[in-house]
């Protein structure tokens, strides 16, 4: 890619979405923020200082990158709502499967994680990864430091290494986790952050990798 | 408990029971190790300077509490073999259920988690837990900072008490992570560390979880 890529938020005036366009747009990306509706992604966009568009599926035409931050009982909706306009372009799902009430509780859908089932939704053609799972949204909304890596999962490693450079462009430590089955793992940490939260009385717990990283050859 | 249990590592002439061994033995408790093999059993017993049995069965029976350490293809018949006298103890499961020759990438049992099939092989009756999954044995094995926290599952949380402040005395962080479901979050973060250790050459891997815990009232 020889400029920065437009980066849309679907699902963007969500706490997760909202941040994470916060933080791009003082990174100087150009985000488009979408929502189902229009005049809370327009309010939104206008506090953040990013552009709004009309819908979900007006965001990811306009997107060079789409990332998705709805709740897991709105990924099936919202991934066929994009689906028509995602082809060949890089998305990222930040879906946690969490089930209400019982957050706390590890509650893997029968594909293994939320990120495979998204696999399934979208179909081929999509260059389709997940990431942004274990981070604090309230954190992430303000510049503090977030205490927290970034585990970026996909089956295509270069897709893999654009969204490890927009979690470091973000001010995060984004890091290559492997295939996309592997989400499991980051989704399913979510539900033991809220179990620490709530048992530690932690602000936002997140997770680092420990050890000495030495950078992969590109 | 009024006086320091006594700790039985099944399958402790593994690198991971070996270390457990070793760090628990130099935290003043009583070890006592079991294996398929005694004369193995009693040659790392001799080395680490703590007891050996002559099977897995008579360590198990020996223990107040017994630790697993066997690979996830002897899971099934290493439980079978130590239910018959595990009944009413803390049992912690620590397999990891990585499929070779994959082991960087996540695969996780139909059961869901290596903790809950060894639910299900002990049957009820058993304080089973799930712990160390991620520690890096080879580290364990030394007396380095490990730079990695010991996540603790289980539905029993006095028990889960017990396991948190052994991997404490161990010079480890133990940390309560919930219910023995949430397992599976640790077991499938094991290949996401193995998948790190190699694209990252860290020389073992290891999580913290990040922010200001506060200790729960007991």
């Amino acid at each position: 890619m020889t400029s920065t890529p437009s980066i849309a938020i679907v699902g963007g005036t969500g706490k997760l979405g909202a941040a994470i366009a916060y933080r791009l747009g003082r990174a100087g990306y150009r985000v488009i923020l979408g929502s189902r509706d229009p005049a809370r992604a327009a309010a939104t966009a206008g506090e953040l200082g990013v552009e709004a568009a009309d819908s979900n599926a007006d965001a990811a035409t306009a997107g060079d990158m789409v990332i998705v931050t709805v709740p897991f009982a709105a990924q099936d909706a919202t991934l066929a709502e994009i689906a028509p306009h995602v082809a060949c372009k890089i998305v990222v799902d930040t879906t946690v499967p969490l089930v209400p009430p019982k957050v706390m509780r590890v509650q893997m859908p029968p594909e293994g994680s939320a990120a495979v089932r998204a696999a399934g939704l979208l179909g081929e053609g999509v260059r389709l990864l997940s990431a942004f799972h274990n981070v604090a949204a309230h954190k992430l909304a303000s510049d503090t430091d977030i205490g927290c890596d970034v585990l970026v999962f996909g089956d295509d490693k270069d897709a893999r290494g654009e969204v490890v450079a927009l979690a470091d462009a973000m001010g995060l430590r984004g890091l290559h986790a492997g295939a996309l089955v592997n989400s499991a793992a980051a989704e399913a940490m979510t539900s033991i952050l809220i179990f620490l939260n709530k048992t530690y009385r932690v602000d936002g717990a997140g997770i680092r990798i420990t050890g000495t990283l030495t950078q992969p050859e590109a």
